[in-house]
């Protein structure tokens, strides 16, 4: 059988070897919790790990170490930040405003605060996935209490201009959350330049491991706790220090270097570059220039994506298509649609995203066997050529 | 340098080489999410290994394996049980009732829940720690939408009547949760036979992986989700998939034996026979037959439960004073206090929990440590012999 070729980045990676080396003393010698410092050694140990992990991530984005806190994951710390903000200051404000294109964490948080008694503003995106930033600007009151709007695109890639949003949210004086899981250590993001109060991160897009995520919280942001337990994590997140987790995350920070990611930029341009000449009837989704490094998303006209990525998983080749990647249901993604797209567009869209173990090699190949499949499906697709795209 | 010898089981164990060997599979060649089923085929490898671990959790409790959510851990599964129950209801009713030494994931998620509006009861528990069932009955009212107490206690071990309490809430028709953190695959619990709601389980007790854990809900339990993301675990708790970690929980709940349970006792009860006849002046804080196979808890009068373990620290055993596993603060036990004991008692209470890495040998080791720690700190205690106990 063929190998796989696994282009699905952007869901999970394949762990790096380096990672599991540097949690295994965590696993079998120093496996003491944290809070256990003031009792014996070993949960001084414990707290060391833990702060030497803390600090590699905070220096990542310039911040103390003292505003990193460590969660489950990337969800849990984009709860966190739109739920625990929103609620600390319910009697300031009850107005939220997020962008139509968020990821289902903070999308849904918004919803839960609207049962709540919040009111959230959906921010449109022009048809690169752009917020326009006057519009931000105008629709802050002084009701307002956080807007979150995403580094990156979950699905096509699309880099806000982070730093003009920051700012305007810190000259309102408003709270600005940011979900930065697809760009952490990908695209440099500095919170002594850039005014941003929470950002959200995840080593799962990294090749680290799952279970563990953070939330960078600058000094001072308001934030009532979305687990309650003890007084863990500044006592911002109760819950026993998950420390393997947190050295792994930290080695998975370090391993990542601007080569790679000029690698992952190589790849990316040439699978939108072939796929764009070489097959007919094909539009990229997202921005050509402000993406993600790793991002490639496209629509293939005429066809599904479902069919798309079932052929190429017949040929080992691992894609994903629309939002599937975390939801069950077959609803046409809310980010195409958000663009502009119509239900064709969305159902026609294939996401490729690259990681560590991917080479020119897999793009050369993949975009040959994606030129094949939808060659063939063209030829039985329902979907006339007539429509409306 | 002396071996350490850790008798601190109950806030963090050591993990299983095996079940690191279980988990391998998933950081390296497995690793796909296991939503991504619909895409491509190792998103089904993926989900597969999922539905396996569910499977093994639920037979320990006689439960269908789509009753069993997987969590980041202990502290989540709590406050799902209790934050979820309760916010579902709140239409119904505003009244929680709970015990007055439940772990501090409990405890705390019902305080937030008073802010929200709820009431709730905080039970109290006799000398030994037990909750009186008639007293429990007597709190319901049509207002309960909730009652949760723990399957053993934190901190001395003490197992509640577990059967009795789920029959009163039962014919009460009211829920019921029990964190099952310190007993789950330790102490038998069957779903079928004991009519609880939802159970709160954990492997950083039993030698697994941290940064996982799970709930059981009983199928039909109304439950608001707490963190908002994608439709995963049943649309009960969104995130990516732990893969690896719900596979190594699975693992260390297979490897725990009825031997390993009754080799448990034997040190506990060694330990306990042994402390209260050679060291005077100690109490055993719990019941003596109703407690966990893997707890002790001792008070030694007239000195500091936290100067003994400093002092047992530079002889290289690992014990834990208190609450102090989970507090930074040096606050008193709200267990030792909940059971009637004053702050000296509380004090001077020191938790001994073992595990698959203790022998027999630890346990004499570390009784006769104790016996010299608290001899000499005893005749440098400024607390006199003559105060009231």
């Amino acid at each position: 059988m063929k190998e796989l070729v696994y282009l699905d980045n952007a869901a999970s990676t394949r762990m790096d070897e380096r990672v599991l080396e540097a949690m295994n003393p965590y696993f079998f010698d120093m496996y003491a919790v944290a809070t256990s410092e003031f009792g014996y050694s070993s949960g001084i140990e414990a707290k060391d790990a833990l702060d030497e992990a803390r600090k590699v991530l905070a220096s990542h984005l310039n911040g103390s170490s003292t505003e990193m806190v460590f969660t489950s994951g990337s969800t849990e710390s984009s709860n966190l930040a739109v739920k625990g903000v929103a609620r600390s200051l319910a009697k300031k404000g009850n107005h939220l405003i997020i962008s139509k294109i968020e990821d289902f964490p903070v999308l849904y948080s918004a919803r839960t605060l609207e049962k709540e008694g919040f009111v959230v503003t959906y921010l449109n995106v022009d048809r690169e996935g752009l917020v326009d930033v006057e519009q931000l600007k105008e629709s802050i009151t002084n009701k307002t209490v956080l807007v979150s709007i995403q580094h990156a695109n979950q699905e096509i890639g699309t880099l806000q201009d982070i730093e003009a949003i920051a700012r305007t949210c810190k000259e309102k004086n408003v709270l600005f959350h940011t979900d930065a899981t697809h760009t952490f250590t990908r695209v440099p993001l500095d919170v002594k330049k850039v005014p941003v109060d929470l950002v959200t991160l995840s080593p799962h897009t990294i090749h680290g491991p799952k279970g563990i995520g953070a939330l960078y919280v600058r000094e001072g942001t308001p934030l009532t706790k979305l687990m309650d337990g003890g007084f863990q994590e500044f006592n911002m997140r109760g819950g026993l220090e998950n420390i393997p987790g947190a050295v792994g995350f930290a080695k998975a920070v370090e391993l990542v270097t601007p080569e790679e990611n000029e690698q992952l930029k190589k790849m990316r341009d040439r699978i939108i570059t072939r796929i764009l000449t070489e097959v007919p009837d094909t539009v990229l989704n997202g921005h050509r220039e402000r993406r993600t490094p790793q991002n490639a998303n496209v629509t293939f006209h005429y066809v599904e994506g479902e069919s798309i990525t079932l052929h190429l998983d017949m040929r080992s080749f691992a894609v994903s298509t629309g939002s599937a990647c975390f939801s069950r249901s077959l609803e046409a993604s809310h980010v195409i649609m958000g663009i502009g797209g119509n239900h064709e567009r969305a159902h026609g869209s294939v996401r490729f995203t690259f990681g560590r173990y991917n080479t020119m090699e897999d793009v050369d190949a993949v975009v040959g066997a994606v030129s094949e499949v939808v060659g063939e499906l063209r030829k039985i697709s329902p979907l006339g050529k007539s429509e409306e795209v």
